[in-house]
Formats: C-alpha cells, structure tokens, sequence
C-alpha cells in the first residue's frame, strides 16, 4: 500500500467516446482539478489545453490513483480494463491503491470482472463502487446518464455530487457488487420479452392482411410508443436484422434472467416462453444477426 | 332512396368532445362548409356563432344526411349511434340515405355494429367507410389522430384531404369492415403482452432485492420507454391499480388475438403464455381492476 | 306420441362393429330380449338366427321405439343417426316415441346433435341419456368399454346393470348433455399436450446424441409406460405420422379445452404452449398428418 | 498398480436389495463364479451358503478387485461409493485397480461423482462403464432392469451377456460418462411435463364440474394409461402429495433440461411452461411435497 494523498484533485482514468464528456460535466459544472490518464495521450493533451488551469496528465494509472483519494475509470473493454488495472503491471491502477482510495467504474464489464476488481482493489485497503451507466454518448454529453451502482455505499455517498452532474438519475442498488449486473438482465428480459411481443404483433397482422406500416403507426400514436419499435419496427417488416444488439447476447440475458427467477422462486412463463421463441430464431440461423430477428422464431 | 344531393356542403353528425374538434379542423384548415347536427343542440349553436359563414344547424339526421354527399359522424356509444341511425326512425340517418351517400364513421364500434351500419347503408344505395380513430382530446385539436379505415375505397380517396387535417396518419386496412377491429385486437396483445413482460420484470427485480424505483428509472432512461411503463409502473410497484382498461377486457382482447391466430394458424407462443397470466390474476379477482394487475397473475 | 310400450323387450337399433358385439353381450349376460333393427339387414337376421329365443327382427326403427320402452342406439356417424332418427321419416325413431321412451345412445356424435337428439325425444315425450363410450371392437366384445353419460339420471340408474355387462365402468357426468364432449375435451386436451412433452423429449435426446431407442425403451420401463408412447414413439423418431388421429383435430381439441378454461378462468399455461407447438407444425403443413408430428413444430 | 487376475471369477462388491438379486440372477442364469463383498457380511455369508460352490466371500474391497478382472459394483448411496471406492483407503475398490481392471458401476450417482471415479479408475489403468438401471426390486428379481451404459465401449460389449440376463434392455450411450445423466435428465423432463399437462385437465375437468374420477377411469382406459398417473391421480384429486420424488428435484431436473436444451439450440416450449407451474407450486410452499403437487401451481 503507498501511502494516502493529501490533494482535491480527482483521478480519471480513460477519456474515450464517454469517459471525455463525463470528465467535461465534472470540469465545467463541479468546477474540479484532474488528474487524467488515457492510452491515447493526445486526448488528454487536447482536455489539458482546453481546461489549463483545471487538468494535469499523469504518466501512468499508478500516478493517478497514488495522487488521488476518488478516481473515476471508464475503460470500455474487459481487455481495456485488465490492462489498466492488472496487479502485475507496476504501472496499473492496483500498484497505486492506498487506504483512502476510492475507486468509481463506470464501464459496463461482467459481474465476474467486477467482482475481481472489487476484490483486488479492497485487498489493497481501498474501496470500491461499480457505476456502469446506461445510455451513450450523447446522455454523456448532456449529463443525462443513468448510474446503476453497487458496493461501497460511503463511496457511493461521496460522490452524489459528482454522479448529478454526469448522470440525471443514479440508483444504489446494494453492496453486494452483483446487484448492477442483475439490474441489466432483468432490463433486458423485459426489452426481449416485448420485443418478442411486439414480433408477435406484426406476424399475427401480416397473416390477418393487415398493412404493417398501419400497425406501427397505430402502436407508435399511443402509450405502447418507445424508441426500441420505431427503431425495429420498419426493418423487422423487411426481415432486415443489421446488428446492433446480437440476438444470442439477447437470448443468453433471457437465460441468465430465468436462471434468475429459477433460483429466486419467481415464475416467468412469459419471459419463458420469450426464450423459446428467441432459441427457434438462432436454430434457424440468426444467431448473430441483431436480435430483433426473434420474429424468425415465431 | 332520396334524391341526391348537389351542395357542396359536409355533413357532420356529433359534435361531442372528439367531433367538435375534429369538425374545427375542417373548418379552419379546409375552409368547408359544414351541415351540423348534435342532440345537445346548444354545441351546434355555438359552433354556427363562431364560424357563421360556414356553418349551418340541421334539425335531424336526416336532414344532414339529405343535404350532403359526404356525412361525417362521431357518435361515442354504441346507443348514441343507434338511436341516430335507427331505420325505424324517421329523422335518423339510414331515412336520408341517397345514391350519392357517403358516410365516413369515425366512432370506435364494435365490428358486428359497425358491420350493421354499413349494410345497411349500402342496401339503401351508399357508400360507407369505418374510419375509427386512435387518440383522444388532445390530438384531435392539434389534429394529429390516426385513421384505421376500413369499407369503401373510392370514399377513403375521396375524404383523404379531410382526414390528412384532422389527422397525422391514416390506414386503409381494406373493403372488410372487420378489419379495423383486427387492427386493434392485434395491437391491444401487443399491449397486453408488453405490460406482463414488465410485470415479470417488476417481480423478478424484487424478489432479487433490487429497488423498483431504479428498474423504472433505468427502463425509462432507454428504448422501452413509453408511455405505458411510465403511467403503470409506480402503480404497479404499490400493488394499485385504478381501473383505466379493466384487465377483463384486456384478457378479452388477448383471447380475441389467439383466436385469430389459431384460425389463421401464426403461433403467439407469448401472447399465448401472457392470457394465461391474465386469467390467473383474473381468477384471484383483478378482473375488474385495472389490466396492470396481470403482476398479481404471477 | 305413440301408446307406451308394456313389453319387456329391449330395443338395439344399430347392429355395427361396435353395436353388434354390445348386443352379444346383452343376450348372453343379461339374458335380455331384443327388438333389433340395422340397415343392413343380414346382420340383423345372423342375429336372430344365433339367439332364436331372444331376439326379434323388426322392419324399421319406429317398429323398435313404439314397442319398446327402452332403446339402445349405436349408429357410428351423424349420417346414420340423421336417417334413422329424423323427424321426417315416418318410419325413423322420433316418429314412435312415447312417454315411456327412454333412448340411449352410444354413438360419439358432435354435442350440438347430441343435445338436439336429446331435445326431440324430451319434446315428444320421451328420456335421452347419451352414453358415448371409450374404447373400439376389442372392448366391446370383452364387455369392457367405459360409458360417459349424461342427461336423464333415472334412465343412468335404470340401465346400470346393462352397463356394466358391456364395460367396466361408467361415468353420470351431469344432466347437461354437453358434459359428455367437455370430458371428451378435457381428456384429447391431456393426450395432446403429453405427446409434446414426448415429442420434446425425442428432440431433445437427439441434440443431445442420446439414441431414441434407448429413450423409447427407458421411458416404457418406468412409470410414464403407455399405449400412445409405444404406439407413436418408433414412427415419431423416423418421422413418420401415418394419421390415426389427424394433427388438425387435435389441435381443435386443443383449442376447444383452451375456449373452456378461458370462459371458466382456469390457467393452463402448459395446454397452451403445446397448442402453439401444434399450430407451428400445422402451418408446416402436417394438418392433415397424424397428431404426432407435433413434433415438428418444435 | 497391482498385477492383474487371471482367475475367471467375477467380483461384486454390494449386495444391498438391488444388488443380491442381480447376483443372483449372473449366479443361476451364467452360472457364474463370484467374489463378493458386502459390508453388512451376513448377507455374503448366506449368498455363499446358498451357491457354496459358486461363490467366494473377500475380506475387503480392494482383495475383490485385485483378484478378478471385471467388478460389478452395486451401491446405493454416494456415502457408501465413496467409502468403498475411496483412494485414501487401503482395503477399498482403488487400492486394487490394475491393468486388467474393469469396473462395471451400476448405481445412480450424480455424473460428478461417476466422473471422479471413471478418472481415478483409467488414472490407475483400468477401465469403466457407468451402468445405472431403472427399475427396483421386483425388476431386478425378474431380471428386467434397463441398462444405461456410458464410459467404455470395450467393457460394455464384453459384459453384454451377463447384463442381458440381469436386465431386458441395455443401452450404450457413447464414451461421455455424463450420457447416462442426461438421459435421466431427458426422462424426467417428459415426466414432470406429461404429469402437469395430467394436472391442467384434472383441474379443468373440476371447473367443468366433470367428476375427477371419472376423468381418471377414462385416462386409464385409452392411450394414455400409465402407472404415473394411476399411482398419483387419486391423491392429486384429494389434495394430498405424500413424498415419493420431491416437487424440488423434479423441478431441478426439469431446469437441466431447459438448461440442456438453451446450450444445444433445441426449442422445448411445453417443458418451459410446466417448469414455471412448477415454480409456483414450490413458491406456494409445496417443494418438499410430492412432484404431484405441480397442480398447486396452476
């Protein structure tokens, strides 16, 4: 363990697509000092010169987590991730870790890796919250994201200010870091199963010779209107599945989530049933197709 | 038969809450001229006061029916429409029926009445055209409706630039008058099956210790987010269900669907697995309560 | 109405596979006196010619009702049973009913003719029991066919020892005539959903590279044993389905049990699922194969 | 490693109630000559005194399997396997495998537990076949057990004889040790699907007001006349689920199959229904009651 720093600034680890809007919120609204890292360092030359007198780059992770108390990271991969933070990389993350570190991680990865981090990083005397967000680069920007978090709620407490400039919404959902990933599959058995339902809809109307761009209309005029079927809709009455949520990562969020209710005791005969109708879809083929491709199953 | 009509003069029959919107549209952005009936005869005045140049008041259906090629009506009850269109009524609309007649519909029946009315329409030698709407108050004064139509092409051609002003979009699901019913059948299963995917979303994050409240924000926060989540979900979340669609007639509905599947032969393996959901929460006694109580058929 | 009948011969009109060996059965167990009656008149006369003592010959079916108080009907189609029964004939059954009628029939006839079978005879005076039975030639000659009646419970309890010389059982399931085809409902409603669940099982086994015969043989050493695995199971894993039982009035069966526990409110979320898995393998165009190929429409 | 045998004698280690009658049946039909050890000695002493010049008492596992080259092993419990198989024991099964060793284990153990000893076994030099049977005493006696035959191939044809006269069928299901599980898993996935679908049309037949033991006579007298629904039919109906296959393990097994079936791609509806009713039925507090009350779930 290196010994605790005595600073305000706050560490940020990776300025991609959405760790530099997220640094900016931080930057113009939280008025903070940074000390920033990224693999690419010419990002964290370009934050540097636009906020002089508010960003410093560090050499390394290990600088900015031994210099800082709160270090945000937001590393998009696993393999990102590992790099970053890897116990034998004398420049990593957990070569840095002192007793008053506290790490946020914002990216999405599993509840396994999660878990590893949270481990590695409270072995080491510090504390640990996963943060991963929902929505993308634009909520970034416009600090509307959404913090689903878990672990260390004294952490979680400290940094509330932090997360309402960043985010619209955050939500703690428990110490146990799991809880984060739980959340995601639970959102997405309901996104499948309606998906599900909604290909339901356009087979059963095509079959009754009704037009399909008359049902999506009428679907998109009342209080079923969602971004998921004005986006899935048109293509899905083509048979057009170009991919952007794959349907075997759909189908296996279903397995996990019935996986789920089966240990819990909680009945999901149509998430169940959803399921079935997804495994019809990759047997016939679509399995890396996007996963609204689910209406093949039917 | 009476002979036909030469004005140039619309008629409209009903000018409830939806149809006197709806005939302000024609008035202000078609510059017609209207022939007005309503049984609250001071609705009719006031509508002549304020359009004096466009608007005439009739005595009767008929004599609306009579005057006018094209007829509009929007009649909110099944009573109210057959109060009005009686045969054996001599004032009534089917006493005005001439060659040139074409009644436009707009009224939410159901199919057998809707059926009715154009049979009897046509027997007397006119045109009739089922153009139930989606949308309520609001959207007929902005004018933004959504037109299911179904019966006489030539009619729906010919009024395509009325309902383009009292509408945003408009269907001609074709000559079978039952095909507007279908349409809402198969999008009330869309509904049905959506709103119990939720529901197995809401009980499974619950049962795993999740709170509510951020399984609703983070649903909202991305592609599921509609209306329907955002209007039930705290509701349901407090076991309340005030009843906007008694569940019953949801259930209805899902039975109406599988049946036409069944005859049409497209599985709905969902929407099969959501009516059993329904009816077991109907069995524990939700029929009448709101259709968001399927989360007590789980 | 005719005079009532103070004999003690019984009447049999219908002298078939079935009513042929029902009949013996009554002779040899009951030591009964028949009145009998068939269209094809050797049978009746091979008969006669065997029970000279017992049985009687007569020209036509109202020469059997107006001589009898008791008649047993066993006419294998609705054909048949509209010749003999009609209102029309003056020689048909209706024609001599009396007070003291009391009809039995044992055909399997759809329940609207049932109940207007039932109608005709009651409006003329008579009793109606429908006693369709479980079973085909074999139980009938070994006396051991299972009786489903309903309607007239004195004319069940007079004609219990009758009965019980030509089956092994028999069932009063109600006075309402249709109680007979509810059970019929509920019963091909079981048999279609346990041959999916085999039908999974095959599947199953097969993906798995578990060899079908071994599985065939497993699951008749134990508990699961029965006639319909034996008989279906071979042709199923050869996909073959040389119809015995068309898969389209299975599957209406299915559908009819479904309309049942809808209108009764009783959840039968597996019963359901199997109807699906039918209507896949009937939009496969296996609906006029045997019930079996059910399977493929998983 | 211990030299090999060259006796003919065939070893048998556990001559619980299954085991004594299928030695027996290897003593009189291939009048075999066997090495027997039981823990409970009385019952080697009188199978020796029965057959004295056919059968040897050993002192100790591990002297059986030195001294012969095929073991049959019959032990009921994984307790009693692991105490008599144990590596760490000098006098037990492992301490005497040697390179001519071939152990024929007929018990049903979990595939983990058959694994580990397959392994410990070729580890030492020796050959395994898992050969679990189904069927209990009375099978057993009569030698009519089913033999479900994974691991080696060798072993399972060179006893081919000896379990034809144990047993009417046998079956190899390939070199995976983990085949004979799945098949079990197959198996009861049909069962516990088949006895909800059973459970569905005694509760649809009460809402019917069809009597229940009518609807059971009428089951029994078809096709679908099995001794599963012989045995639990009459308590289903009276509510009562005495233990003989816990709801919990059905339901598990019923879960390995869905499990089974997501990772092979293979659709299995009806099974993913009756697994939900049988979650609401353990939610309801039936888990330690009789797989039978799957009824309660609906």
């Amino acid at each position: 363990m290196t010994e605790s720093s005595t600073s305000n600034e706050i560490g940020f680890i990776g300025l991609g697509i959405m760790g530099l809007e997220m640094a900016k919120n931080l930057l113009t609204k939280r008025n903070a000092s940074l000390l920033v890292w990224n693999r690419d360092t010419s990002k964290s030359a370009q934050l540097a010169s636009e906020f002089p007198s508010q960003v410093r780059v560090a050499n390394s992770p290990v600088e900015v987590v031994s210099n800082c108390n709160l270090v945000y990271s937001m590393l998009s991969t696993i393999e990102a991730s590992q790099a970053v933070f890897d116990e034998t990389n004398p420049e990593g993350v957990l070569a840095g870790i002192h007793e008053n570190s506290c790490i946020v991680d914002c990216a999405t990865l599993t509840p396994e890796r999660m878990s590893e981090m949270a481990m590695a990083t409270t072995t080491k005397g510090g504390q640990f919250l996963a943060a991963p967000v929902s929505g993308s680069k634009q909520q970034a920007e416009q600090g509307i994201l959404i913090f689903m978090c878990a672990g260390s709620l004294p952490v979680y407490e400290m940094v509330g200010e932090d997360l309402d400039v960043m985010g619209k919404a955050r939500h703690y959902l428990g110490e146990s870091i799991g809880a984060a990933s739980k959340m995601k599959i639970v959102v997405n058995m309901v996104m499948g199963g309606m998906l599900t339902c909604f290909a339901e809809g356009l087979s059963l109307a095509k079959e009754a010779g009704l037009p399909s761009d008359a049902l999506l209309s009428v679907i998109d005029a009342g209080g079923m209107s969602c971004p998921l079927f004005k986006g899935k809709g048109p293509s899905m009455v083509q048979g057009k599945y170009d991919t952007a949520f794959p349907l075997k990562h759909s189908q296996k969020d279903m397995r996990f989530a019935l996986e789920l209710g089966d240990k819990l005791g909680q009945t999901l005969p149509v998430s169940a049933a959803a399921n079935e109708v997804m495994k019809k879809a990759r047997k016939k083929g679509h399995e890396d197709d996007d996963f609204s491709s689910v209406i093949e199953g039917l």
